[in-house]
């Protein structure tokens, strides 16, 4: 079993992800989906007047501040729009997708951040009412009944707060939460680089592998901005069980497949350690 | 088994109907609803500087013309806003709702309208491209599964063509579909009016019982504009095997409850021939 995660920060062009992802699916794999969509979250709710308020927090993170109407349109567009067009895109494709967010029986349940400390200006601000959260519980019965059914899981980045309310969570975290719960094989991280780079002006500079043990020390030395969340979403999936998790390029033909062979940045990978175990 | 339509003309004051649909599933009873959202697509559509258009046709219906960009937004807006707002609600009344629109899983599978006649000045106009649709089959066995489950699907009116491109379905119309597929004992058809009128300026007049072989009488002489629909899909609904469908106000408190006790227009009706079979 398969967890692949689709970015949204190089917009909407997930053709070669989803011809690739129906590829493994006709061969047999289990794969869920999981996607993110903040590029589109930002063009619609700017279209409708509510432009986006990004903060830095203190520990260098770049953060969505999400009041409760931010919180709707966020909803609507991860859960309505890009779901929606990628389950209508893998059901062209001959894939029985189907789109689910984390509210959906309570697939995603998480905990609500409620504050949000941003740094402006060298000072820092608490910023209350925020619906930004982090997964903390997966339904993975209902998507193990849904893949022994025959479909293919596609979930928006939504939670359920314990509280029962919506929240917005990082889909890469989201994405690392469901492969630990699923116990995958491997967890893909498509991104709109080769991986991680030691300088990310520079692709040829890419870390072709790290071992479970290095990757906290990868993520002080050579993570910023969004392959931080990447890297971070990496090391829980890691201690949660999952096998390897490969951060990779998303934007060439067969990404998936590609990743599975060890092109892009592989962490863990006990396969390599234990020759025939969780190969692909 | 019951099919619930909560209408969308309304707003989105599904508080009552949410209550009452809990009690429902708390008492045991296997649930299905089904919603609507015009007019929340029209309020979106609108901001995003996308007007709605209508047509009438020659037939007398006041129908939405939805090109592909008209489709996305209605998909965005009816399976991303409403269908998660709803979704939120019934979990934090305590169902484990999951929300689904007609492309996942293959819910909903309809026939693509492809051109729409608008009747305008008294001439026939032909508009191409529309990707409205009408429901021809629906996935009972993932409905019948969610259920047995003790999941309760909450469904948005988008459906798949046979091409496999989403489409704008009616809710009433999709909710009649759903309720024949399932066989189910009830279709209650929530709205912001009592039920059927002689007189829609009359809340008098209401017509408290329709026998299944005076439906299509009835659709001639009283039904204009939505209720025309809301009357086709009783009649579709009866002649696919659902025992009664009832028209009934969404605006009281336990609307749905107040509808199976017979308020509101309830047509067809065997349950009151064959007492003791079909009840509630």
């Amino acid at each position: 079993m398969l967890v692949v995660k689709l970015g949204g920060s190089n917009g909407l062009d997930f053709a070669a992800p989803c011809r690739d992802i129906a590829a493994l699916v006709r061969e047999g794999k289990e794969v869920v989906v999981v996607h993110g969509g903040s590029r589109e979250v930002d063009r619609i709710s700017a279209a409708l007047g509510r432009p986006p308020r990004y903060v830095t927090t203190p520990s260098g993170f770049r953060s969505r501040y999400t009041d409760r109407e931010t919180l709707e349109i966020f909803a609507m567009v991860v859960a309505g729009r890009i779901n929606k067009l990628l389950v209508e895109h893998l059901q062209a494709l001959g894939v029985n997708a189907l789109g689910l967010s984390g509210l959906d029986g309570r697939l995603l349940v998480g905990k609500c951040k409620g504050v949000i400390i941003a740094l402006e200006n060298g000072r820092k601000r608490v910023l209350r009412g925020d619906y930004g959260g982090t997964v903390e519980g997966v339904n993975a019965s209902l998507l193990r009944w849904l893949l022994e059914g025959g479909y293919t899981p596609v979930i928006a980045p939504v939670a359920m707060s314990t509280a029962g309310e919506a929240l917005n969570v990082d889909g890469d975290r989201a994405a690392a939460a469901v492969a630990a719960a699923l116990g995958a094989e491997a967890l893909v991280l498509l991104t709109d680089v080769p991986g991680l780079l030691r300088d990310p002006a520079d692709p040829s500079t890419l870390i072709p592998r790290i071992p479970a043990a290095e990757a906290r020390g990868c993520l002080e030395r050579y993570a910023k901005g969004r392959m931080k969340k990447k890297l971070h979403a990496a090391i829980s999936a890691l201690e949660g069980g999952v096998a390897r998790v490969i951060i990779a390029d998303g934007r060439v033909e067969a990404p998936v497949s590609r990743a599975l062979e060890g092109r892009g940045t592989v962490i863990g990978g006990r396969a390599r350690e234990l020759p025939g175990k969780g190969e692909g």
